[in-house]
This record gives structure tokens, C-alpha cells and sequence, in this order.
């Protein structure tokens, strides 16, 4: 590690660095190249293949948002399932729910979260909640196999949909996703940057549609470490649709957060207009 | 120029890139550097002694979020002063409201208005508008000695906090803003960072609580090519309170944004968690 040396990530034309002062991990697991390094301002940086999954300092922003809106936006979620999270940044998140009663993460590589428990420990300390189970298998058998309207909410927190990662937004795997959910269930799943991949959220909302959503809408958010700095995440409904949440609860949570709060709640759902001239195309095709 | 080259904005442990394919400008003004680079993906790219001032393609939120919230909070904007803004992006936004009689901008530099005007003409297609008066001065001389309660809206589109322009951040300049500002009349500064400038974010509240505002409120917004990706403004409000807009004439707009709008004016209003804690430690102290 030389006195001046950058994590950086490149991709479009547009580029994002972190200052590191070491490499603290490095291994090749079965699936994917996974990093851990210590960055001067942002804690410590987790990459899979070379790109940034997380920071210590600001992902918080990502999982709040991740499972906090879904979670309120369900009338009683009790049985949620996490579809990749290795982090267990967003397990942690939906564990604060004391209604939650059975949390399900089915994640591929069991070597990110024993990565994740070793340096971040802060994300994994609710790993021995009992009411958390993790799996280690593949999220599309899983779900095939899952029974019918068992589930509540359930949480897509994968990587970027490409290579084996895109089988888990395609018509196919919602469908899936649709039928394990109860009637009045909320998928929500990460979505990219509205600045960079407007092609890649459209794709999602025909997608959910195809599968046969109720109800799909995008709600966007700062994270700073992703690229454009910008990012969102979609969610769907089954059967039902999915304006309003309970409020009163979420005004009232009992537990902390530092991004995620009922104002924010409302706020994230309004979209800037170039996106909602995108997706309300979408609608009327 | 490489067929490799990124301009690179790094400060604070975090770094911005754009790959760049041919740099088109380059001048020592008598106040800065100022630089315009042909990007791959972003257009082209403004540099000011080699900070990013804004790109072609990300330039519209910022602009947009600095002029219409003031704009629409007013209720009848007829006076318009901008403070920087050389790059007339932000003018030309002012001038889509029709009620406004007068737009004056008050640029240090006249390089920076003719550099954008030769190399980014689309923000400056408004220049030649009978309504709009380009002046180059100091603004701390120029508010100084404007007439007391002769403007309804001071847009304060600056530089960051440092050397010069730290002064554009002071007391001393937002009592002359509200001094210059009718009754009822909104002032906004560009705020910097949520997630690395909280400590800038607090003390232009302290000041501009301190030269008498009667409410001050940040909103915020994502800038993919400003440090960290997210940024602020801040409004505050000489003798009113900032609640409320003109939201029928907003969702009425005869005009058209990309990123503003009604809902969008609600949403960037309300904040996170961690910046209305630290926020309301201010209003108590």
C-alpha cells in the first residue's frame, strides 16, 4: 500500500475513488473476488469482483431504505425473506420490527457473510436474533421450491443485474416471487442509478408487470459510494395497492435510524420528472 | 490527451472521475482557472481552479432546485437577484417564471459568463432576455450598497466556503441580503454536502440565524458530480415563515424542468434522520 493509493471503481465514463490505507481481507470464494479494505474517511470499503458493495460510513442509507419502506407499507409483515443481503446490513434493518416474527435470508456465497461477521461486525450483530435463519443456497431454487403465500415481505438485495445476478430480475424469478407472497405482500427490489440506468428500472417495472403486480412503483435515494451517487429501489404489491403505510407506527418506531423516518417515507416515493415521464410510458404500453 | 484520461476531483478521501476525451479551454482569469473538458459520457465538463463547477448533463438538477423552490415559495416574485451563477445556468432558470420583471446577476467573474457562453450556450440561450441584467462586480459591495427592500428572491449560486467566496457565507452578508429583501422575501444558498459538509450545513443556519432570518430550511437533492453526490440548499425567509408554495401555479407550470417539480418541492423538504437531529440542536442552542 503506497502513501497514496485509491479503491477506485469505473464504469460509463464516470468514476468513483475511496482513499485506502490497506487491504485487511482478500480471498477468492467460489462465486466471486471479495475485498476488504480500510479507507481513510469512509471506514472500511467491501467489494465483490471490484466493486463496491458497501462502506462503513454510509450504508446505512442503502439498507434503511432497503427494508424500512416495504416493512411499513405492510399492514402486519411478520415472514420476510431477504434475497441476497450477504452483508446482513439489511437483515439487521428488518430484525428492528418487532412484528417480524421469521426472517429468511437466502443468500449464495456463505464466504460474504462470514467476511461481513468478521469486518462489519456492527451489520451482523443481530445475526443471532432467533428469529434470523440463513441460508446458503440459490435464491431462484429456493423460491421455486418456496410454498405459496407463505411469505409477507420480501427483500431483492442483490448485486447488479448482471451475469448470474440478472436471472434474479427477470418476469420469471417475480413470478416466483409473487406467488411465495400472501395476498397484500411487498416485494421491493434494488434498482439502480436513476441517473445512470433509467433503461434498467423500466426493464424492472415491465418485468414485475409481466409477473403480474399489482402495483409497482420506484422510490430513489443519496448513496454516495454507488455510481452516480444516486440510486433506487422498486417496489411491487400482490393484489393490493401499495399508497399509504402505517404511519402512526412509523412516526412512533421504536427503534433508531439515521436516514429512514415517515417523512422520508412519503418523500422518496416523488420522483423527479424525467423519471416519472420514463415510467409513466411504461404504464400506457 | 490519452486515450486513458479521467479529470479528477479528490478531497476528503473520496474522489470523483469522468473520462475525458479532449480538454477545449483553458484560461487564467484574472480570479481562477477555468477549464472545459469534452467528457465521454457527461458532455462537457466546467472546472474552476480544478473543482467541478457542473457538466452538461447533470447540471439541470442543481439549477433547477436552486431557482423553482424560492420561486414558487415567493408569492409574487418580481425581483430577482443572483449572486455568482456566472455560468447562467440558474438565471436562465429564473427567467422560465413569467411573473419575473427583473434578473439580476451579480458575477465576480466575466470570464466564467463568457466561457459559458461560448461552450455551453444552452444555459445561456436566456442571456439576451430584456429582463435579465449580467453584472460583473463583488457582490458583498454590490448588496451592500443596494436599496433596502428593493428584491423579492437573492439566489446565492457560489463557489464553496473557501478564501473569497467564504465571505458570501457570513452574518455579515445574509444581514444585507435580508436588508436588500422586501418583506416576505426568500433568499437560498447553495449548502454543500448532507453527508460530508453537515458542520457548513450548521453553521450558514447559525448565520443566517444570526442576521435575522425569520426561518431558515435546507432541502436536498442528488448532484452526481459534487462531492459525495448529494447536495443542499438553503432557504431562509425575511419576516415569513418558509411553509407553504405556490403549488397550484408549480403543478400548473407553463414551462418546462427535468428534475423539479410540485411533488419534488414537498419531498426535498423533508430530511433525514441524522440532519434533523443535528439541525434541531441548533434551533435549541
Amino acid at each position: 500500500m503506497t502513501e497514496d493509493s485509491w479503491f477506485t471503481e469505473k464504469a460509463k465514463g464516470f468514476g468513483m475513488a475511496l482513499k485506502i490505507t490497506a487491504k485487511i481481507h482478500d480471498e477468492n470464494s467460489p462465486f466471486q473476488h471479495i475485498e476488504v479494505f480500510e479507507t481513510e474517511t469512509f471506514g472500511r470499503l467491501l467489494t465483490l469482483d471490484g466493486l463496491t458493495m458497501l462502506t462503513s460510513r454510509d450504508n446505512f442509507i442503502y439498507h434503511e431504505m432497503m427494508s424500512h419502506p416495504a416493512l411499513f407499507i405492510h399492514s402486519n409483515p411478520k415472514h420476510v425473506v431477504i434475497v441476497g443481503g450477504g452483508d446482513c446490513g439489511t437483515l439487521k434493518e428488518v430484525l428492528k420490527h418487532r412484528e417480524v416474527e421469521e426472517v429468511l435470508q437466502v443468500e449464495l456465497d456463505e464466504r460474504v457473510t462470514r467476511v461481513a461477521e468478521e469486518f462489519f461486525p456492527e451489520l451482523c450483530e443481530s445475526n443471532g436474533d432467533e428469529r434470523a435463519q440463513l441460508l446458503f443456497v440459490d435464491a431462484i431454487q429456493w423460491m421455486a421450491d418456496a410454498s405459496a403465500s407463505s411469505v409477507d415481505v420480501i427483500l431483492l438485495d442483490t448485486t447488479d443485474p448482471v451475469g448470474q445476478a440478472s436471472r434474479l430480475f427477470s418476469a420469471d424469478f417475480y413470478r416466483d416471487c409473487l406467488r411465495v407472497l400472501r395476498e397484500g405482500g411487498v416485494m421491493v427490489a434494488q434498482s439502480e442509478s436513476p441517473l445512470f440506468d433509467m433503461e434498467i428500472i423500466t426493464s424492472i417495472h415491465k418485468a414485475m408487470h409481466a409477473a403480474g403486480a399489482n402495483d409497482i412503483k420506484t422510490i430513489h435515494f443519496p448513496q454516495c459510494t454507488y455510481p452516480s451517487g444516486w440510486w433506487s429501489a422498486t417496489l411491487a404489491r400482490k393484489g393490493q395497492k401499495l399508497n399509504g403505510f402505517r404511519e402512526t407506527a412509523a412516526r412512533k418506531k421504536g427503534f433508531p435510524t439515521r436516514y429512514y423516518n415517515a417523512d422520508i417515507h412519503i418523500a422518496c416515493q416523488s420522483l423527479p420528472v424525467f423519471m416519472n415521464e420514463t415510467l409513466a410510458g411504461i404504464a400506457k404500453a
